[in-house]
């Protein structure tokens, strides 16, 4: 590990890609590998079993490249295989639930904290707990929204449909006078001003953003921040479909340099 | 092969349990196996070399069970591997494509036909070709509608949101002045109702009951045919994620007997 090495960054498929769009734009003097594991995305309908058995062949692909530092973009991995990761590679690990968790309890000045995230990680209860762990005090309501994910990846963010699916998932935080919303899922960035419509007195916390401030801070304090240089970038996907391209690229928020498909299940 | 074996079923998850309920509804005697490939869903956003790999994986766990017959109730695996696991495989093989197909074009009057299906499925155009290959005059027009699967899978089946989206999706095929549409995702006969409200001049064609008549034909056709005694049904899956019984037993109408989590992926 030194200072001009990679980080590293995985995701269950193209959702990811926010978390390095924040990286990007936070840390531009970095290089950075992303895998997306879009043959076996989604993780959050998955069993804790198969999540971790995916997560440490996606982190191999990684660390055999040779990283300095492992960011965990997906967050049904965050909130499930942090510890079985940190126990089989030598490099730090990062996940993007305590980043997230610790920016909300920062904002929240008492009020109530809402999560919502995908049915895998609002089961797994990660953020949950680590709220929890941050400030006892701390009231902090959950819930799952399967539908913000398709309708990000369709592009639908913004008309009639997802100012619907919206009211009707964030509804009940209103009732509840929450202060600060986790969006606990990759995708829900790309649909930050329906959520923000539906909750207009709530402060919106991305944990992508919290994860890139947490990976310059690690990165600092281990002597392997890079200041200077221009960064190269490189993206690999487990499987090609047709429209990864188009959907890459509006998370990405820019064209995809290098791009190529590879196996992770050797 | 003889006619105390059972059918096999296999889909990339819960869907094909649409295509198992229409085999048990028309031939009530017969064994079933089915096998739902959770841990790999979903399948329509594969490549199709992918989707082949899993196909053959599915089929030969089917296979080694001894079916007399097996049914690819995944619109994705019927449209793009069928060829290739005919020719790995001695039994017989139906896709939910052809008899969903030639029941379409039965029905259509002379008037255009839709199709509806992941977005997998209806740019493989594997419906569009069967119907042009049925009757070569017809005109056939195709549209992906991504978010119907996880409306299905959510229950939000009436409503508002399905409403919306479904009139967002379909109201081209009014314009189209379409005769008959194509339910061409196994997912989809959960939301028959707000289709046929967004279309109330279009007759629907579920591939599910298409394909059960068809498997009728066939067995009955070599001797297969099992008409009368008391019927056995296995269900495996190759992930059980939390949501799994209530999401299941929706789509099968009617509680899981035998369940087991398998892995096909030796």
């Amino acid at each position: 590990m030194d200072v001009d090495s990679a980080i590293g960054v995985f995701d269950s498929g193209v959702g990811g890609l926010t978390v390095l769009r924040a990286l990007h734009e936070r840390l531009p003097h970095e290089d950075t590998i992303y895998l997306g594991d879009t043959a076996r995305v989604p993780y959050g309908t998955r069993s804790p079993a198969t999540v971790t058995r995916y997560a440490l062949g996606n982190a191999r692909f990684l660390v055999e490249r040779g990283i300095k530092l492992l960011v965990v973009a997906c967050n049904t991995v965050s909130a499930e295989s942090l510890p079985a990761l940190r126990e089989a590679f030598d490099v730090p690990v990062l996940g993007v639930v305590e980043p997230g968790a610790r920016a909300a309890a920062a904002r929240a000045h008492g009020r109530p904290v809402g999560v919502i995230g995908t049915p895998g990680t609002i089961a797994a209860g990660a953020y949950q707990r680590s709220l929890k762990a941050i400030a006892p005090e701390l009231i902090v309501t959950a819930r799952a929204c399967p539908l913000f994910v398709p309708l990000a990846e369709e592009g639908w963010t913004d008309g009639e449909v997802p100012r619907l699916v919206a009211e009707k998932y964030l509804a009940p935080f209103r009732d509840e006078r929450i202060g600060t919303l986790v969006l606990g899922c990759t995708h829900y960035p790309l649909l930050a001003e329906v959520i923000q419509t539906a909750l207009p007195d709530t402060a919106l916390v991305d944990s992508a953003r919290a994860t890139a401030a947490t990976v310059e801070d690690e990165l600092r304090g281990r002597g392997l921040l890079r200041s200077s240089g221009a960064a190269a970038h490189e993206v690999y996907v487990t499987d090609l479909p047709a429209s990864f391209h188009r959907v890459a690229e509006r998370f990405l928020g820019r064209p995809l340099a290098h791009l190529e498909q590879v196996d992770v299940t050797v």
